[in-house]
């Protein structure tokens, strides 16, 4: 039944290593309830949704801030979006280095600067003179990540593993009490990609959008096959054109895998709070709150509901 | 008569002040036959495209390549995009330093890597990979940007010099004697950017979108609004569901003014090679070259005609 408060998360598509997954479905679940004891008291959409994505940038388990993948030259470098579905407005961040919380700082882009998105040292240093404190690099570097960069380097990689850490990217799409809908979506972008390498999540309309007329798409997958048909915008599309949110978002991930042979996911809601957790590859880690009731699931058609303590 | 090959370019939306109107409509005519001849001897779209966008960046008359505007700091950072109708394969590059043609660079990300955007120190460390050479900076600059750049530093900076910077960027959409169908953007950003600041251009979706089966759209303007509405994307869904390139050219730069007050231009094609140049700015230099016959304008509804010699 839908209803007012939503927020629906999302921390990756992909194949989920077995070891990994209580830990995965804790955390996204973890960063519904945040997000929704922010809307339950007033907070707006935006402010649910950077929560959300905070806890999960700080948790070490996803591809986002702590715990992001590394590059070839073993950096971490991540990108992130808002999108507020008032006023179109939106910030990102591109290539940001020692940065704990980039979905803060590309909240701040919108709310502090005339632009949508700052890049690489542009970024560092518009996060100094906002007083963001620069961390070390090595505190957002995992064991975790280290292996699977030292794995994938070598002649004789797994693809398997290859093709998984493509697909890590935390996300988060709401609409608060007043009705108005925001989304964001963070990452470290794909394994062992090239320095300066930018995904689809900076990218609105890709990595995100948020429209009050119509909802809001976090995406999560192949960043390159999610750019070639810009499927937040896309997704959204379908729903002006009266398909519901699962609808459309079947219709847009099917396209991308007709279109461009990419995987991926979303969460998705629209203005009256429907919402929908769908994707094509193996599994997602989701967790939606509503009404009251925490909703989440990994694979396939998988939807638990308990209620919110 | 909609004939194939054709190409359209523009060479920026916004006021362009008198002394340069001639400069202006002689780029985009002289870019728009280079990229035609190359289309009738053969040529890809793609190929035709990058050679109309090089000659418009080697111009200094334009807001790209050489003759870029300068950031805050009086630095150079480019961004640039192209877009291929066939596979919806995509290249871009943002601020990006110290190169002659990042149109060129960002035809090699799409051709070279497995990735779509390089940005900043990567895409320049991707350019020493690929051998193209690194230009001194002040070959980038010229006395016009100078006196633009200290003109809007001044604390009584005049709003319509202000308004015309936000607008430069060149580009072209071209449809083969194959029927693939390609665009290419390229630009030097706002006047007076702060450092790192990425736009619409390298954006895909925003700064540029190419699909055989609907089309291309190579838009100028205000980059934060066109993002907001990812305007090229949005032109080619109004297409897709039975509207002219006209319509909707005219309907997408509506939808921005409308939805966020913001002016531009673009330049589309369609697979028949029906196209259009239409912008809510005060003036946009463009120029098309379809059946043996140069079109051009550059106010309202102005539109010449001659033979190509």
């Amino acid at each position: 039944m839908a209803s007012l408060p939503v927020i629906v998360v999302h921390g990756g598509a992909g194949n989920i290593p077995r070891a990994r997954e209580s830990m995965s479905s804790a955390g996204v679940r973890e960063a519904a309830k945040a997000g929704y004891v922010c809307l339950q008291a007033g907070g707006s959409a935006m402010d649910a949704v950077v929560e959300a994505v905070t806890l999960l940038e700080n948790n070490p388990t996803f591809n986002a801030g702590r715990g992001s993948v590394l590059t070839q030259k073993g950096t971490v470098e991540m990108d992130a979006i808002v999108m507020d579905g008032r006023t179109l407005a939106s910030g990102a961040v591109s290539a940001v280095r020692r940065i704990a919380n980039p979905v803060q700082l590309a909240r701040l882009v919108m709310d502090k600067t005339s632009h949508l998105c700052l890049t690489a040292e542009g970024a560092s240093q518009f996060a100094r003179n906002m007083g963001i404190p620069e961390v070390q690099e090595e505190s957002l570097i995992t064991e975790y990540s280290i292996m699977r960069w030292r794995k994938n380097l070598s002649p004789d990689a797994n693809p398997v593993e290859s093709h998984m850490g493509k697909m890590g990217t935390v996300g988060a799409v709401a609409v608060d009490l007043q009705g108005n809908i925001a989304c964001a979506t963070s990452t470290g972008g794909m394994l062992n990609k090239m320095e300066g390498r930018v995904g689809d999540t900076p990218c609105i309309g890709c990595g995100a959008y948020a429209d009050n007329k119509l909802g809001a798409v976090s995406p999560t997958g192949h960043g390159e096959a999610i750019m070639k048909v810009t499927l937040s915008r896309l997704i959204l599309f379908y729903m002006e054109q009266g398909k519901s949110v699962r609808e459309a978002a079947d219709m847009g991930l099917a396209y991308m895998w007709d279109r461009v042979q990419g995987r991926g996911g979303v969460v998705v809601v629209d203005p009256k709070g429907e919402w929908v957790a769908r994707f094509n590859s193996l599994q997602m880690a989701w967790a939606a709150a509503q009404g009251g009731q925490l909703h989440y699931g990994m694979y396939g058609e998988e939807h638990f509901t308990r209620d919110i303590q």
